[in-house]
């Protein structure tokens, strides 16, 4: 029944056809890790790699087109760039990778509907988060991109950045999540040290399914260029709220577009202090949610029963129609970034994120499995859930 | 007038606005390059450089979706791959980078209407191309992608590659045009020896304005994804042609879905085998037709009279309401890749050319203007025309 939804809406949490795709394509260097790693590109140094990387702002673009029509806020557009940029940066910590990544930003757009200034708050966008992590160390540097007018093909405007890295094969972090490991969850939610303003965590995955369930119908019918005309008439915009409606502390809008903050500070900081061999793996919880780590774990059974409880995941339970087990595969519930490691780390890690106003925990540990595969349990007050 | 229907497209040749909003952004240690350069990203070695570079397919997705339904063969969606991939690695040894590239694609899609079979045959055109030019010495790596569910973004589908690569300092072509040069022409059309079929040499721009001024009427009530539905009703879908009517040798599919050639076989050649400081200038004739090259050349006139005449452009001149001057800043005409470089240097270019059974040979020449900026001046039997 929700995969149904979820199907009806042109989503599919689980990838399944996109994987079928690309089966049979070379792995890499490293078949289990995080991202693609290859040899370095031009062999430069033999113990170098190379990783390149792509992902987009996905569907919160729409979000962001909905709601800059509605109120002329151009700096939705800031936001929306730093989703796209985070969602490939912190994809590169999770192999370790934390320093001089170049990237390259490709964005379509439909000129009939999005002038220029859209264009400079996006570009403004990558250069203000570009400066914000170069406090910390981190250098990230812009390497151009495309822009193409392409309304035949973009309904609206499409935002995608692809990144690129090098890293020496002895810093590699490749997932070898062991029974006896905890899990230190970094929480999505609340406000960094490094951020200007309250961050709902809601992140760049789920949006698809967010927006149709929390936005009222009239928005059909204002915006028909935010929805696939394919989708059925009756499984858009199902919702009850306006962008200005408030919940809690703040309106429909921020909820939804908070930007997907960026872990790569706290990162850096671990991975500079601790001992990297051990840390286990680092699983960054985007497609897929709290389900993610399925595919970088074997032999083991994972259990998370302390998982955040966060407003944004709260007001998503209870306003969208999908099963509360599913919710946990569409949105990250609560944290985005977890670590794996020997049970000793655990308080330097919550001590590292804490230095920058990010809520940390043990949100969980690893048991041996009876199988090859990797179990997971889920414990909430939602109920308890096994995705075996 | 013309402007006006370009314009009416929703496209622009000469994306004025793009170019406004990345105004102020830093052009990398060459700004004169074709593409942007920066330090080498790890700082393995002084002498290198780093390179990122993003391309997409643009409308021409559309194309290949429409004579996919209409056809069901899936071969057209390798070829739309090899178009994706090309406009980024032709670019790229324009500046003297013919080896070692690492790619990535970004494929979103319309789950609704795009089933996996289109995701797959694109991932084998990719691998296909790396096949090809991995026989002549060229290696291009896989470094993976995204491919997104985002049919409230896309209409049908957006195929885009982002490429990065390496190279010496003293190895780079950094455009120095000067009075005296001659330009050598690579034909866009014909069969080259490592294609499999004749090449109409449309290559991946002004395809927005092919489709709608050579498609029928018709199109645009079996096809309604295939349009903004910003764009005036009576502006789309203006032409007489359906993809089986035969033209020629060729049927307008042919025609239009030809895959954009690589020249890296033959640049690879030439440069190896000649000295690349008697080349002034490597450029890849693209968003901005036989004019692109007004961007890197200073203080000269360049003129174009003896341009090679191809049955596509043939086509599209006599089809299209577009005034002829204006067709050569939409369309490459007949060569997509030219050299500048100094007389002595033109047989050789010419023969390396013909090995590969490409047509090439002198179409023009540079002298000395008397504004700092760069004239182009064309000549051809349509008239002649000056871009100043």
């Amino acid at each position: 029944m929700n995969q149904n939804r979820y199907d009806q809406l042109g989503v599919s949490a689980s990838k399944t056809e996109v994987h079928q795709a690309i089966k049979g394509l070379d792995k890499g260097l490293y078949p289990e890790a995080f991202c693609k790693v290859l040899a370095h590109i031009s062999g430069a140094k033999s113990e170098l790699c190379s990783v390149i990387h792509a992902d987009t702002a996905g569907t919160k673009t729409v979000l962001a087109y909905m709601l800059w029509k509605e109120t002329g806020d151009l700096s939705v557009w800031e936001d929306l760039a730093q989703d796209a940029m985070v969602m490939n940066l912190d994809d590169l910590a999770c192999i370790g990778l934390v320093d001089q990544i170049l990237v390259s930003s490709t964005i379509g757009r439909n000129k009939h509907l999005i002038p220029s200034e859209v264009l400079k708050s996006i570009i403004h966008g990558n250069q203000k988060l570009i400066d914000t992590l170069s406090q910390f160390g981190i250098n990230v540097h812009y390497g151009g991109g495309e822009t193409a007018d392409v309304g035949d093909v973009v309904r609206t405007i499409d935002v995608g950045i692809t990144a690129y890295g090098e890293i020496e094969k002895q810093k590699l972090i490749i997932p070898r999540i062991q029974p006896g490991d905890v899990i230190v969850g970094l929480a999505s939610f609340g406000q960094a040290s490094y951020e200007q303003k309250y961050n709902s965590g809601i992140g760049s995955n789920g949006l698809t399914a967010a927006r149709h369930d929390l936005l009222a119908k009239e928005y059909s019918n204002r915006f028909p260029e935010s929805v696939s005309p394919e989708t059925s008439k009756d499984a858009i915009y199902n919702g009850r709220f306006h962008f200005s409606d408030i919940v809690g502390n703040y309106n429909i809008g921020q909820w939804l577009l908070s930007p997907t903050r960026t872990y790569l500070p706290v990162l850096k900081k671990i991975l500079d202090e601790v001992d990297r061999q051990k840390i286990s793996a680092l699983i960054h919880c985007t497609g897929g949610g709290q389900t993610k780590v399925k595919k970088f774990a074997h032999g083991v059974k994972i259990i998370k029963d302390n998982l955040f409880e966060s407003p944004v995941f709260e007001l998503l339970a209870s306003e969208t129609n999908y099963e509360k087990k599913e919710l946990y595969e569409i949105f990250n519930m609560g944290h985005r970034m977890e670590l794996y490691c020997k049970p000793e780390l655990a308080n330097d890690i919550v001590s590292f994120a804490n230095e920058f106003s990010i809520d940390a925990r043990i949100i969980g540990y690893v048991e041996a499995n009876a199988h090859e595969h990797c179990s997971i349990s889920i414990k909430s007050k939602y109920g308890s859930f096994l995705y075996d």
